[in-house]
């Protein structure tokens, strides 16, 4: 007997199923844009003989990309592990806003804004394409920063992997706002009861120890903060 | 034609295979215990007919849990979607520490801490270890916030599934420390290099709007800050 189970809301009070959306309006391509902008990171999941693997990578996006919907880019080495291109994966982006506290233990979720994109990558191939695919990840993690740096070498161009995902199949789920107690538990339980806002902080930059003494730091890094 | 590629780096100059170690040590053991305590919520990644999901979900853990290595709980609605607990999965957690800013694009990076966890779980059934892993995965959350909480319903516990997955088969991969520039651009290229430290930070919590007036912060919630 396979016992199938249900897995495994952020917030127990919303239980959405990721369904995998085939159109999206304007309100969810909004938020679909809301959460790439907001992070860092994603996770990588692709499936191998049915086992999956989920790990973190550096990501950009481009709204107006040549993808249905707009396009994701995703990069990688030439030598490290494999995958084939048009095997389906998929790209969650997450972003955690709080935590919440409610006088139940069920009741206890977090706020959070999450996008899964899935589909079958492309290699890109276009040599503009590239090397705009490859600023856009450089600028997902410093806003501004591609413009600031020297253009890529060709042997760096060759050992890097650039892979283009539609925007197209994605799937936006967010949790706002308070608790979800239950009635019977209000002004009965006395226990606190709220949210813990969270974000993603920058601090002081630390320079490299071989940067040279003259230069300063920059506007597009000092922004961060 | 399959044309495999390989992706996807955090950090391009660490590009470690994610390898199934099928034992670990104590160094890797602390390292493992040192991401999963770090961390407010996982990636779940499975696999349906080849397609990869990966969902972002809470969860808790014991060292000393009943399976090999030490157990990972996952917990779910019984009525959401389906997973068989005898499928292969996949639980990421990943801690973002910096952002490593050298003067090349190629070289850019993240310094982060992160481990997969991969096996096949198994449903928890014993009442106690179902309350147990439950309180585990709210002070996950929040650091003792369980023991000032009304025991869970029957009506709650029927509706809530636990899973467990052994800590057993697990990899972890970090990178920390300065870019790792080319030597030929050190001195030369005219960009500022170095790292901006990154870390979730919790903010003042907001009340719940229906809590009781005479519910003053406790030390448990405050301590977050």
């Amino acid at each position: 007997m396979t016992h199938t189970v249900a897995l495994a809301p952020l917030s127990p009070t919303a239980r959405t199923t990721h369904k995998r959306a085939r159109h999206h309006g304007v309100t969810d391509r909004a938020a679909l844009f809301d959460v790439l902008r907001s992070a860092k990171l994603c996770h990588l999941g692709v499936s191998t003989d049915g086992v999956p693997l989920v790990l973190p990578t550096a990501y950009g996006f481009d709204p107006e990309g040549p993808d249905q919907d707009g396009t994701l880019y995703l990069h990688g080495s030439v030598a490290s592990r494999s995958l084939a291109p048009d095997s389906e994966i998929c790209v969650t982006v997450t972003v955690l806003d709080g935590l919440v506290l409610a006088r139940s233990g069920f009741h206890h979720s977090m706020n959070y804004r999450s996008a899964a994109i899935l589909g079958r990558p492309r290699i890109v191939t276009d040599p503009d394409e590239r090397l705009g695919a490859l600023n856009l990840i450089v600028d997902q993690v410093v806003p501004d920063r591609s413009g600031h740096l020297r253009a890529s070498t060709r042997k760096e161009l060759a050992a890097t992997v650039v892979l283009a995902l539609p925007l197209f199949e994605a799937s936006v789920k967010a949790r706002t706002g308070g608790p979800g107690d239950d009635e019977s538990d209000i002004g009965v339980e006395q226990v606190w009861a709220g949210v813990i806002p969270a974000s993603v902080q920058f601090g002081e930059p630390i320079r490299a120890e071989d940067l040279d003494a003259d230069i300063t730091l920059p506007e597009h890094v000092s922004a961060m903060m």
